[in-house]
C-alpha cells in the first residue's frame, strides 16, 4: 500500500510560498471559526516518520493560533499510564469542544510497532483495533473532525536522515538513537501499520497517508486537508451532539500519482514476446493444474481505461487453461433482478469453488469506478464501499484464494488511436459506442476515482497491479507473470 | 445475560388469542406495504432453542403470506458451502428488495457452537465477529429491515424436552439427536453466544432475546418486535439505498421483567445482620489489601432508585476498606467544563489505578437513564451508548479489573415512605428535593430504561446484580457479599 506514495515529488520553494500565502490566512479564519462553532478537532500525526511528525507539530504551531492547541507526544508509557487501560492516555489527551488535539502518534504509534515486532498476539491486536474503530466512532458521533495522517518515509530517506544525524546530530534535531528500530523490523512494522490502516479506514474516519520525504509537500498535503475538513465540517448544521450517525468527511483527493507513473514507453519486441509468452503459457498451465488439485481457487480482477486490451490479455491467460477449471465473467450494469440485491451480492455469487479460477472483465469496482462518476451511486454509497469491498476480499482471502487486481493503462492519445482504428476496422465496430466517447470527456474524473481505489483497497493481501498497456505485448506478458507469481506463491 | 431472560413468564390461552385477534390482520397489512415499499426484510432466528425456532417458522408461514418468504435453514455444511467462504451460504440466502429472508441460525448460528466448543481460535472467532458486523452494517444501510431474536430456552426446559422426545419422538418432531449437544458443553456456547450477542449488538442492527419456554409468550414477542420494526421501517422515507448512516430501528420495550422479579419480601435480623456484616468486612479488608499488592483495581458501580440506599451500603463497604486504597466518586449533573467533552471523557478520567478501589455513586449509566428519560440526550445518542458503555466497560475488564454494576431496588411504597421520613427528620431533609418527587412520577419511563441497561449492559465480564433493597440490611449484605466473592476470584 505505501508504496503507492513513494512518489518522490517534491514543492519548489517559490510554489510553496505562493500556496501558503492563500492557505495560511484560510487556515486562521477557519482556526477561528471553528472555536466559535464549538466543535472539537483532533489530528492525528502518525507514521513511520516520527521526525517529519515532529515539525509538523513545529509549523502547526507556527501556523495557526496555538493558544487553541492541546499537544500530545505519546512516547514510551509512565507510570500513571501503566496503572490504567491503555487507552486512558489517548482519553486524557481529547480536546474540549472549540479546542484541538494535537496528538503524535497516538492509537496508531506505540501498539503498531509492538504489533509490527511480534509482541502482540491476535486477540490483542484485534481488541486494539476494534478499540480504534469505536473510540473513533464516538467521537466523530459526538461532533468531533477527526483527521488522522500517516506520515510516510521511504526507506532511503530514513536511512540517509539517520546517517545525517550520526554525523551531525544538530543537523536532525528530532532524529533519537532508538528511531532506528523503524528499519530494523521495516516489513513487519510495514505489514502492522497497513493492517491498521486497512481497518480503521473508515467512511466517517478515513487515513489520509502522505509522502514525507519532501518537507513542503507533507506540509502543504496536510494542511490543504486540515482547511478542506475545517470547510466541510464548519458547513454542517449541528455543532456537536446531533449527529445520529458519522458522516463522511469532504477532503481533497489524495496525493497519489500512480497512474502519472506508470512508464507508458514500455515495450516488448515480438520476438521476446513469443518466447516469453510461451515460456509463461507453460508454467501457468501446470501450476492451474496445481491449484485444482489442491483446492485452491483464483480470483483475477481486471479493470482498465476502455480499449486498453483487457480481452486480449484475458485471452492470453486462458489459451493456457482447461475450459473446466475457468470461467470469465464479463460484467456490465447491473440487470433489473439484480438491482433487486445488494450490490455485492451478483459478486458474492460468483465466487469460485476451490480450485476454480473466475476472471472478472470488470467488477464490483464499478461502485466506486463508473457509479461513483456517473452518478449511480450517492457519494454514501461509495464512500462505504472501499470497507465493503476491502471486507468482502478479506473472506475471499481468508479463506485461501488467490487474488490478483488490475488496472490497464493506457494513455488519452493511444486510447483514441484505437477507437478510431475499431472505427474503420469492420469486425471491430462493435466494440466502439457513443458511450465510449462519453467516458472519454470524463478522464479527469476517473483518474480520481481510480487513484482512490487504487489507494484505499491495495492491500499487501490483494494488490492492486497497475500495467502499462501502451504497447499491448507488454501489457499481456505483465499479467502472466504476475498471475504465475501469485500461483507460484500460492501452490508452487 | 441469558439469565435475565428467565423469568418463566406464561400467557395464558385466552390472552393469546385475544392479542393475536388484532396482530395477526397488522402484520399481513405491514407485510403487504413493505412488499410495495419495496425494501428487504431479513429476520435471523436464532438461539439455544433450535425446536423453538423450527416451530417459529412454521407461525411465520401460517400467520403471513408465505409467497413472501425465502426460508433458509443452515445446518451441516454441504459440497458447494465448504468449496467457498464461509459467508458464501447466507448471501445466497439474502432476500431481494421487496421480499423477506427468513434465516434459522445464520451467522449466529454454527460458528458460535464452534467456537464454544473451542474449534476455532481467537483469530478466526474475531474475523467472524468483524464479518458479521460488516455485513449487517452492509445490508441497513442498503435498505434492508435486519431483525436478529436470540431464543433463549432455560437448561431445564430443553432436558424436559429431550426427554420427551426420547420417549416418543412424535411429540416433538423438531427434536433431533444431535441437538442435546447444547447440553453437554452449556457454559462454552452459552459464553459464546453472549460474547456474539454483546459484539454484533448494534445500534443498527439490535439483539431480541426472548426466552422461549412458553410458546404463546414467544410467538407474542417475536411478532410484536416484528410489527413494530416493519412500521418504524415503513415510515422512513428512503425506500432503498439512500440512507447515508443505517439508523436505530425502534422496536418495543424488551420482554424482561427484572425489576418485577425481585423478591423485596427478603429480610436480615439484626443479630445476623450484625454476624455477616463483620464476617465479610473482614474478609473485604483482607481482599482489598491483596488486591493492592497485587495491583488489580476494582470498579464498584452503584445505581439505584432515590432512596434506595446507596450512600448506606456505600459506607458499609468503605469501612472496611483503608483510606489510602479507595475514593468514592459521586456522579451528578456535568459541569459546564464536562459538558465541553465526550460524555464518557470524565469517567475515563475517573478510572482508579491499578491496585485501587473506586467506587461511583452513580455513573456513566445516567446516559440511558436520566439523560434518556428526561430527554438531555437524543434517541440516537442514547441508542448508541450500550455500544460505547460496552467498548468502555471492556478496556476495563481486559486490563484486568474488578467491576462490579449494582442497581438497588425498592418498591414504590417503601420509596414513597422513606421521602416522607427524610421530610421530617431534620438531618435529612437535604436528601429530599423537589426533583426527587418529580422523579417518582416517571416511574415507568425508568423502569423501561432500566430493564433495558441491565438486558443490554449486563454481561459475563460485567454483570448487573440486581438488589433487594426493601430491607436496608439485607441490600447491604447482597453487595458486601458480592464484592467479597469478586475480588475472591479475582485475588483470592
Amino acid at each position: 500500500m505505501f508504496e503507492s506514495y513513494e512518489t518522490g515529488r517534491k514543492v519548489e520553494k517559490s510554489e510553496f510560498e505562493e500556496r501558503a500565502a492563500t492557505l495560511r490566512p484560510a487556515l486562521l479564519n477557519a482556526q477561528f471559526d471553528s472555536r466559535t462553532a464549538g466543535f472539537p478537532i483532533v489530528v492525528l500525526l502518525s507514521g513511520n516518520d516520527r521526525a517529519g511528525g515532529n515539525e509538523m507539530l513545529d509549523l502547526f504551531h507556527e501556523w495557526l493560533d496555538a493558544r487553541g492547541f492541546d499537544t500530545s507526544v505519546f512516547r514510551d508509557v509512565n507510570d500513571a499510564e501503566r496503572e490504567r487501560p491503555h487507552f486512558w492516555r489517548y482519553w486524557q489527551a481529547l480536546p474540549a469542544r472549540g479546542r484541538t488535539g494535537l496528538l503524535l502518534t497516538g492509537w496508531a504509534g506505540r501498539r503498531v510497532y509492538e504489533r509490527g515486532d511480534g509482541d502482540l498476539d491476535d486477540a490483542e491486536w484485534e481488541a486494539h483495533l476494534r478499540h480504534v474503530r469505536a473510540l473513533e466512532r464516538e467521537l466523530v458521533a459526538d461532533g468531533t473532525l477527526l483527521l488522522k495522517f500517516w506520515l510516510h518515509a521511504p526507506r532511503k530517506t530514513l536511512e540517509k536522515r539517520f546517517e545525517r544525524a550520526d554525523k551531525d546530530p544538530d543537523s536532525e534535531p528530532y532524529v533519537e538513537k532508538t528511531d532506528e528500530g523503524v528499519l530494523k523490523n521495516w516489513k513487519g512494522r510495514w505489514r502492522a501499520a497497513e493492517d491498521l490502516i486497512r481497518r480503521t479506514d473508515t467512511a466517517w474516519a478515513p487515513w489520509r497517508i502522505v509522502e514525507s520525504s519532501n518537507r513542503r509537500a507533507r506540509a502543504l498535503d496536510v494542511f490543504e486537508t486540515l482547511l478542506s475538513g475545517l470547510r466541510w465540517r464548519l458547513g454542517m448544521n449541528s455543532a456537536s451532539g446531533e449527529l445520529a450517525e458519522p458522516p463522511a468527511p469532504q477532503l481533497p483527493p489524495l496525493g497519489t500519482r500512480r497512474l502519472q507513473e506508470v512508464d507508458l514507453s514500455a515495450t516488448v519486441a515480438p520476438e521476446e514476446y513469443r518466447e516469453r509468452r510461451r515460456d509463461l503459457q507453460g508454467k501457468l498451465a501446470l501450476l492451474s493444474r496445481k491449484a485444482r488439485r489442491e483446492k485452491v481457487a483464483t480470483i483475477l480482477v481486471f479493470e482498465g481505461w476502455d480499449a486498453a486490451g483487457k480481452g486480449s490479455a484475458i485471452r492470453r491467460l486462458t489459451q493456457a487453461l482447461a475450459a473446466r477449471d475457468y470461467a470469465v465473467t464479463p460484467i456490465a450494469a447491473p440487470t433489473e433482478d439484480e438491482r433487486r440485491y445488494h450490490y455485492l451480492w451478483r459478486f458474492w455469487r460468483a465466487i469460485p469453488a476451490a480450485g476454480h479460477i473466475r476472471i472478472f472483465d470488470r467488477s464490483w469496482y464499478g461502485r466506486v469506478l463508473v457509479e461513483r462518476v456517473e452518478g449511480f451511486a450517492t457519494e454514501a454509497e461509495w464512500q462505504r464501499a472501499y470497507d465493503e469491498i476491502r471486507d468482502f476480499e478479506e473472506h475471499l482471502v481468508e479463506f485461501g484464494t488467490v487474488l490478483e487486481k488490475f488496472w490497464l493503462h493506457i494513455s488519452p492519445e493511444q486510447q483514441l488511436a484505437r477507437f478510431q482504428a475499431r472505427e474503420i476496422t469492420p469486425y471491430k465496430q462493435h466494440k466502439i459506442t457513443e458511450e465510449d466517447w462519453r467516458n472519454r470527456e470524463k478522464r479527469p474524473a476517473y483518474e480520481a476515482a481510480v487513484e482512490e481505489m487504487i489507494v484505499r483497497t491495495g492491500t499487501s493481501q490483494a494488490p492492486w497491479t497497475v500495467v502499462s498497456a501502451e504497447d499491448k505485448r507488454h501489457a499481456r506478458l505483465t499479467v502472466l507473470e504476475t498471475v504465475v507469481r501469485a500461483l507460484e506463491r500460492a501452490v508452487g
